[in-house]
């Protein structure tokens, strides 16, 4: 179904054709959220290493730092969020009905709002553990681990690009549920 | 300037009234953000505790740590930011002008956007680094430092504590940037 068949659907209408617009954006958005986020989660979640160091035998796993264990929780949380999300877009999409209820729209834009800054908190916390792991910090005797650790670090790093791709998308969402929300306040209808 | 007195200046509208009120919290909010941004760049910035083991004299500072210097920029950013911004606001009250350009309200609110991110990201990898620095992460030998420089990281808490406050307004005040954005779209206009 493209962009212009809905317009046409709608009645032709600017404001319609924007709406289908943004509407196939946010659905791709929510898909791609979803995708990364299981992604993302996956990726650092089922990530370990062992390696031996002379009789002694050592297992690095995503359990070890707090901050990877936050962000496998906040990615596993906003792509089942995305899921029902994008499964809602897609039937108000068939249905062809325009959000216009207020509360609905509160509801969304607070939830989108909310794992946007949730997501980004998660991701900014995992690169900052992530930098130690790779630099050290000689200042504080925290050395790196990344030397020791080569396939575990990668498999971390290849997660925390796919949660920081799922902040981008989450953003992008928050914007378009913040535009679905304010423009019911239009300033065309406040005049009294 | 009572918010009541401005919607009589204004006409008494109800659009008026509620944006009289917005522009009131906002520059509240922009001056608390000026404020705590301010306040958490110094603490941090001029934190910093000497302790002697045996004869080595060690001093800890906030560039020891990548996360914390990342955070006292970021909260100097947005203080000047907030500042100028909470200048405009009042100029804007004081004329009694309301935001109607697009392109000024698409400005304010990718900017109010972009800082509310980073300074939330800037806090979240400070917390992250702190929290190391508070409990260590005795899986990969990365020793707690707080126990022996106790002053110092006391001041960074607080600090922390001062630049979370400002991820807080940050958040609100782009949440009030994109309503004064996204109602220019307003639904009532777009019917064709």
């Amino acid at each position: 179904m493209s962009p212009g068949t809905v317009a046409v659907y709608y009645g032709g209408g600017k404001l319609r054709v924007l709406d289908s617009r943004m509407k196939m954006i946010e659905v791709v958005l929510r898909c791609a959220i979803c995708a990364f986020g299981v992604l993302a989660a996956a990726l650092i979640g089922f990530d370990s290493q062992v390696r031996k160091f002379f009789s002694v035998e050592k297992k690095a796993r995503f359990t070890d730092m707090k901050a990877l264990v936050f962000l496998v929780i906040a990615n596993g949380m906003v792509a089942s969020y995305s899921l029902i999300q994008g499964v809602r877009c897609v039937v108000s999409m068939v249905n062809g009905a325009v959000l216009l209820d207020k509360a609905m729209a509160w509801a969304i834009f607070s939830c989108d709002q909310a794992l946007a800054y949730l997501t980004l908190a998660a991701a900014a916390a995992a690169i900052q553990a992530a930098q130690i792991g790779q630099f050290g910090q000689p200042e504080l005797q925290w050395m790196k681990m990344c030397n020791l650790y080569e396939k575990f670090c990668t498999q971390v790093g290849e997660g925390v690009v796919s949660a920081f791709l799922v902040c981008l998308c989450m953003v992008t969402v928050s914007s378009i549920s913040a535009f679905n929300l304010f423009r019911l306040y239009g300033k065309a209808k406040g005049k009294s």
